[in-house]
């Protein structure tokens, strides 16, 4: 659990993470490369531009520090604390992931979640069978010591938050910490505040869009050790998070329907595929007792400084394109050590010559 | 499919075969070993009380021939013929089974089943949602050229049964073919006959009775290379059929329910298991297309003759209690030959020391 009085970061440490993390350009990826390889995030802000020259673009400019001064001041003036990747305090499972917040605004406090967190998602026009779900799941869960996370929006989180409240509930948002959405949940989102946790990765005033919730989603399931579909149809937002989680390697289960109930479809696809059927919390916390199949190694998350080459960006040119190819595939099939490969695409990356995509993807921009 | 000029046996064959598998504790197991080693059933026959003898009993006796003639007047009366197990146009499927019917009375005539035949089994006091489940299901499968095995009850038999009348549907039955269970089901049971198969391995004038129906479920799923579960509480009859079938190499499914539905529990437990989920007849076709875990092989159900042999009985006694164990288990813990050991079984089973169980388990009786 954060301690507030300790744990918080400095105000120089603050802003020179921030910039660092809002700098064009820089994702989790670079941003750990760029500490790793300099020491201290004041140093790596200050090699952005040389590395992106590298890369092949001139005139790279970090964020603009007085947008770092004011997202500061907009996330004190609603009582929000910084949450730093490379600190004490940040969520450690949330931490494992590559694509991890470099961070993370939060009201509230983290709940303690030693003994397990389960993250519930589903549809938005949820049936009263699938409210009445949610409920009867989250509070089982919460009676169990497991800590409910959710994103706050209407049917599915709204009833999971609810009635994990007394218990501990985590509410991942997807626009700004000071703007609420949807409005009717205003006050749900001032209790989740007092008891439990408010957070989002994104800078206060950010409005959410469509856009932004499948990134908001790697945030709901990173917290989490398992992740609940309860009611899900068809190609819903909630069958993209699933996947996700998988990939993340978090336990997937989904709450079973009637296959004349369209809205179960995407839970019954899900069980098809392989996700654990829930039927009550006991079922969720059955399935964590169980080794997970998939996991994400420490070395993917650490590298050693390495000095720069030549050759190797123009390699990477050859080899990239619109399609997506993943980082280890490049890395085989460039002939020079690892540390070479990632330094350059790292330096592509903050140039804008290539983009990063959900499980270690690139394109060339 | 059965040709009714060519492949009924002739009279004197039915006699005899019949005589052999009514006659006391003769079961599968038995019928078989005794016609590997004697060529014949009337021959078989006569060797049964040598056989009794040496398991330890005198007096063996058996089958009265006048109740053998009786039944098969009684089976004539009602238009039913014979399928034999050593005889052309018995089900293969079915005679793959340790322990298929020696013999099976039929009405009306075997739908052609190369495309597959899928069991369909449920409550009894089932929903309307099961029901029109099970009708949609089965009027899909009829579609797909599958036939539809069912057991004739209420609830999911009677509208899996229906819905299949015209495409192909087999009625399994636990008592006499001229005993007709339950009353209501008269009608449907002359429509299968007509249209279908009706059948059971019972004697004429059996009233059907609750012990009888699990090993009438063997015969649905032996029949079957699928079986769907469609609404099924916990501790149903139909769960036990599930797992009968899975002992039986069949690819078991469920239909999914919402958990707070009860009816769906038996269901939604199986899946957990691992039992497939099924949402229409595609998810049937798709689940036979994969290679099935289990299997029988043929080793377990062709023996060449075997001397009898002195101490085996003794050796086996000491083994055996009323808890039951594997006759593959027997056969590893006595240094014999394993012809020898079921060698002495059968006389053992021949003269009611030892009874058998499904799943080739054996306890001392």
């Amino acid at each position: 659990m954060l301690d507030l009085d300790t744990d918080l970061p400095d105000r120089d440490t603050l802003i020179t993470h921030l910039a660092l993390a809002r700098s064009p350009r820089v994702g989790t990826v670079t941003f750990r490369r760029l500490i790793a390889t300099y020491g201290s995030t004041a140093q790596a802000l200050a090699a952005l531009p040389e590395h992106a020259a590298r890369g092949g673009m001139k005139g790279y400019r970090p964020v603009d520090m007085a947008a770092v001064e004011r997202e500061v001041a907009m996330a004190a003036d609603v009582g929000a604390v910084p949450l730093l990747l490379d600190q004490a305090g940040y969520p450690e499972r949330l931490r494992q992931l590559p694509d991890a917040p470099m961070l993370i605004w939060m009201r509230g406090s983290m709940p303690d979640h030693d003994r397990g967190a389960t993250a519930m998602v589903g549809a938005r026009n949820a049936s009263a069978l699938g409210l009445r779900m949610a409920r009867t799941l989250a509070a089982e869960l919460g009676e169990l010591g497991h800590v409910v996370v959710s994103g706050l929006a209407r049917g599915i989180d709204t009833a999971a938050h609810e009635a994990a409240l007394e218990t501990g509930t985590i509410a991942v948002m997807a626009g700004g910490i000071d703007t609420i959405y949807p409005p009717q949940n205003l006050d749900l989102a001032e209790r989740i505040a007092a008891q439990g946790a408010l957070l989002t990765e994104a800078p206060p005033g950010l409005a959410p869009m469509a856009k932004h919730f499948p990134r908001r989603n790697r945030i709901i399931s990173g917290l989490s050790d398992s992740i609940v579909l309860v009611e899900a149809a068809e190609r819903s937002g909630s069958l993209i998070t699933a996947r996700m989680a998988l990939e993340q390697g978090r336990e997937v289960l989904a709450v079973p329907g009637h296959p004349f109930d369209a809205r179960a479809a995407g839970c019954n696809r899900l069980i098809r595929e392989g996700a654990g059927l829930v039927r009550s919390a006991s079922d969720v916390v059955e399935a964590l007792a169980m080794p997970s199949p998939m996991g994400i190694s420490e070395e993917q998350l650490v590298w050693a400084p390495e000095p720069p080459s030549d050759g190797v960006g123009d390699a990477l040119a050859a080899l990239l394109s619109p399609t997506p190819v993943a980082e280890d595939e490049l890395i085989r099939q460039i002939d020079r050590p690892a540390g070479q490969v990632m330094a350059a695409l790292m330096d592509m990356e903050l140039s804008g010559a290539i983009a990063r995509h959900p499980g270690g993807m690139i394109t060339l921009a």
